[in-house]
């Protein structure tokens, strides 16, 4: 059985380019016993990966030159020799931007398509609804009435954060680029107000949003839309750091003024709280919480998500690309099989 | 009754100067009803009393251009129309920078000359004392065998930091301006390591210090010196910052490059907490608990602490000068009375 690969074949610098990846067929090995063999049905592509893609010293080592980009994936199990999965069953796995794997059944978890569509696994059910979920309850604790203020808020951690926020009682104000995506925050994701950080009135929106400040500013993209935001923040305001998008990209540090000093002065005069996170940390403390109340407010419609399909995994690069660009909506996802 | 005091006269920028100050004669109201008359023994000097002097948004209101200079003191009662106070009490309060004061007695806490010298009042076992124990233990919550490093370690937040970090089982390294307080701190106080951050191998020094990285970074200075310790901070590090007198007189955001998002990124692939305070926010979790161990501590010898008495009212202002200088070893006093 054969598989392709895309495979980094060099390290980026700034944007990825098509040249920084090759894709490649490669023989897979027989199936040991409990191995079962995987068909990709969908690839999550996610903003971590561009840290992958990089030697920079991060929480997770890079791929290394040669190998199969990774990444979270759907597939379903198209020969078993394990007794725990058989022929048909559809898994949670990570076996990265390739058509097919072979994986020991340890690796996959089984979904339940009748719960819920399967892909929801790689967004809203799946690792970016839990870093939403985990860093707006743990760090955030957003209280009812307080004012919770998320970017990219149409993406799959955002638009989380966002619903939850409310749901908790607390007030959403999203953040989005483009007019068509802040509409979509108010009229099908719930917020109570979308803001389009590309308007050149973005500044006075946002004021005109926050009258009482912001509690909670959910940070997932860095950049001048923080800039923005940092200024209303309120006394004792929380800021749950899961992702700076806006700046993976980035060769060097940015020219000055150096904002380092400010920022710190803002940190000690409104005695914030300033808290990095990547969502495993709470695995054990919120897992079996978030299973349960994620899937019934998807049920119920509480919380609603969007996702974006590109299809075919020949597509894969230049969707990234788009990811990082914030040339999507929703939970971008790769449609392989 | 007259007192002397020194006024605020203009709002400094940059190091305060003398002609932002100016020194006045006035007459006290009489007595009223529950008042004491005040005779100032001891000023301390701050470094908040910097933000005090601007009119920079901050977390307290700044001394309106007129006003005396706000400042604890210890003082002795000379008159009093209180049941409460007798002449001769000596007392803890908050009048600022002259030599007699009229106020009620609800501001004034007696103090007991027996139990410890008055002095300590506005240091080890005060404000300063305080803010270390509050800030380390909610804040850092150093472990056994973490690595705690503090800057402006000899002055009267640093070197408690660093003893009560020892104290909690934890490696404690201080920074300091210059080799002899750089001695101190190993000598005297009882720190694992002490560093001068004007040494030309300070970098070098810092790494061979913190072998295993750095835990808690108490941060009280701000400047080169934070910017050399971050980069050793470990996973899951805290990062208390009380203040950063190392900035307090700059005028502009310094030139670049812009080191805001390189910090981010930290805190993003380092999961760190970084979390400002004023103690004040913590008074009720550990007030009493400070008051019980702090006194214990300092009565066994287990936390000492040095103090800089500067003579007379009239050399304040160069003395908080020195302070914000680094002029200092230990805590800074103006002895009034």
């Amino acid at each position: 059985m054969r598989t392709t690969q895309i495979t980094l074949a060099a390290r980026p610098v700034g944007e990825p380019q098509d040249s920084d990846f090759e894709t490649v067929e490669t023989e897979l090995p027989p199936l040991e016993e409990g191995d079962v063999l995987l068909r990709t049905l969908y690839l999550s592509l996610d903003p971590y990966m561009r840290g992958r893609m990089s030697d920079a010293k991060s929480y997770a080592a890079p791929v290394g030159i040669g190998d199969t980009m990774v990444g979270a994936t759907v597939c379903e199990v198209v020969e078993s020799r394990s007794e725990k999965r058989t022929v048909g069953d559809v898994v949670l796995s990570y076996t990265g931007w390739q058509t097919h794997a072979v994986a020991p059944d340890s690796m996959t978890q089984r979904l339940d398509p009748d719960a819920a569509p399967v892909s929801t696994a790689l967004g809203v059910l799946g690792m970016p609804g839990f870093t939403a979920y985990a860093g707006l309850l743990e760090i955030g604790r957003p209280k009812p009435g307080e004012t919770v203020v998320v970017a990219a808020a149409t993406g799959p951690v955002g638009s989380a954060v966002g619903q939850v926020a409310r749901i908790k009682g607390a007030r959403a104000v999203g953040i989005a680029g483009g007019p068509e995506k802040a509409r979509a925050l108010t009229e099908e994701l719930g917020f109570d107000v979308g803001l389009d950080h590309r308007s050149p009135t973005f500044r006075d929106d946002l004021a005109a949003a926050v009258p009482d400040g912001v509690d909670v500013y959910f940070e997932n993209v860095g950049g001048p839309v923080t800039a923005a935001v940092t200024r209303h923040l309120n006394t004792y305001a929380r800021v749950p750091v899961c992702g700076l998008v806006a700046d993976y990209n980035a060769t060097q540090a940015p020219e000055g003024p150096d904002r380092l000093p400010g920022f710190m002065r803002l940190v000690l005069t409104k005695s914030l709280t300033v808290r990095g996170f990547i969502q495993d940390e709470f695995r054990e403390a919120y897992g079996a919480d978030f299973r349960r109340e994620m899937s019934q407010w998807v049920r119920d419609g509480q919380v609603r998500y969007r996702e974006d399909v590109v299809d075919g995994l020949e597509n894969a690069v230049d969707a990234f690309r788009g990811l990082l660009a914030g040339r999507f909506h929703g939970k971008v996802l790769v449609k392989v099989g």
